[in-house]
């Protein structure tokens, strides 16, 4: 299936298959050695980039329909997907930027069709290891790229704002939920915990502070060993206790209320 | 208007006025002096309550809809209300339910009427000081009451489920930002403060430790004043620092990152 027939099935079958006025956009971060990315699709016609998004079937469940539309846009899977805002400005869609990609396309529709009306988006994100996932763009976009956090390029619509708004729950998440676990090894220093905290945050933290505050949580299991290779002072190795660390995203990290 | 009317120009208006696929629902629970309430609407057939509820106009912002429905359904106005999921699975709607409380209200509808359709909601929550609201219920309604968070009678559909989730985000909320300004006096000792905390919480708190905490927020002023009228050890006057306490509802409590 070319470009074309992907966009007209689309317009045809979407027609009684899917919401007319909801979709899923989804923002996935990426982390490695000390770097956050996020995924984005370059546009067909543009020179503009998109989060992955796309719509939700009729009778679909929404965090399914968004598990989905990530998976065939990117070929992303085993991604825990968390709903985090919706957008519901009318302002938001904009009719006149499909019918432009729509005539680029050859394509012909009513100035009524379901793709040109309203849509409220609910927004998505996940943080995922970057080096340990294989990306497999769609047909519709022309690839799909990892783009640094500080050199993001300008993106369709209201997108740079959905993805402003995850980037600050994702941060403000640090004050409430535990991360790391699928970001790390298996084992891992204090101080890989701690740049994993410092490249989100996007600033410097006091070491003692974090260790103190890391250990009271009680989340972490520090092994027998040390780190090997480590000149002097060999860092100890730390795991997760991932009984501790499910109950405290069920129920917030311990902050001694 | 009476009630029928009021039912018949919902239906007849929503066909090209509202959106058909989204509805919001609200969660307002009510604080005051230790009691932890939420605000439910008596159906107008069934031995049950619900959420105040409904739907999103055309070309209306979806938070702005929230906050009309809110209005329109029990008066309430001036409250801060914040999104926290969307409710989206299809077994939520229920075609059946809709057509028997038609029927009893001598409306007939087509199978395939808008209102008839799957809804994904999205979930509204606030707080409120409820001795110092007004409540004025719609004529759909038999009445709107505050129920105690303890005792909350059988609901409709899926609003259970959405009233827990409302409730398991407020108290993990109090995680992450600071929660009293609006629900104390502008005046209050510690003891008010840890009060409210443990009404939310359903759980004592230790009273050090709670102190020790809440002052390391940096969002509270100490008055030079003390409680009037105690015994002996009159507790000290804290009010907010409201330029701080806006900061922290943005950024996030100080943990100390």
């Amino acid at each position: 299936m070319n470009k074309n027939e992907s966009i007209s099935g689309l317009l045809s079958a979407g027609e009684h298959n899917l919401l007319h006025s909801l979709s899923v956009d989804c923002v996935i971060f990426g982390f490695h050695d000390g770097q956050l990315k996020v995924l984005l699709l370059k546009h067909r016609h543009r020179d503009l980039w998109a989060l992955p998004g796309g719509f939700i079937g009729r009778e679909e469940e929404t965090d399914a329909a968004a598990y989905r539309v990530l998976k065939e846009r990117t070929g992303l899977d085993e991604v825990f997907l968390q709903q985090f805002h919706v957008f519901g400005d009318p302002g938001r869609s904009n009719k006149e930027f499909h019918l432009q990609d729509l005539r680029k396309d050859g394509i012909d529709v009513d100035e009524d069709h379901w793709l040109l009306q309203r849509f409220v988006t609910i927004g998505y994100y996940a943080l995922v290891e970057f080096s340990k996932v294989t990306l497999a763009p769609d047909n519709i976009s022309e690839k799909c790229v990892w783009w640094d956090i500080h050199q993001v390029p300008e993106l369709i619509l209201d997108h740079r704002t959905i993805l402003d708004r995850a980037l600050a729950t994702l941060r403000m998440q640090l004050n409430y939920q535990p991360i790391g676990y699928n970001l790390l090894p298996k084992q891992f220093t204090m101080p890989d915990l701690q740049k994993l905290y410092e490249t989100i945050l996007d600033k410097k933290l006091d070491r003692r502070n974090f260790q103190r505050k890391m250990l009271g949580f009680r989340i972490l299991l520090r092994s027998n060993e040390t780190k090997k290779g480590v000149a002097h002072k060999a860092p100890y190795l730390y795991s997760f206790d991932l009984k501790r660390y499910n109950e405290a995203l069920n129920e917030g990290l311990n902050f001694g209320w």
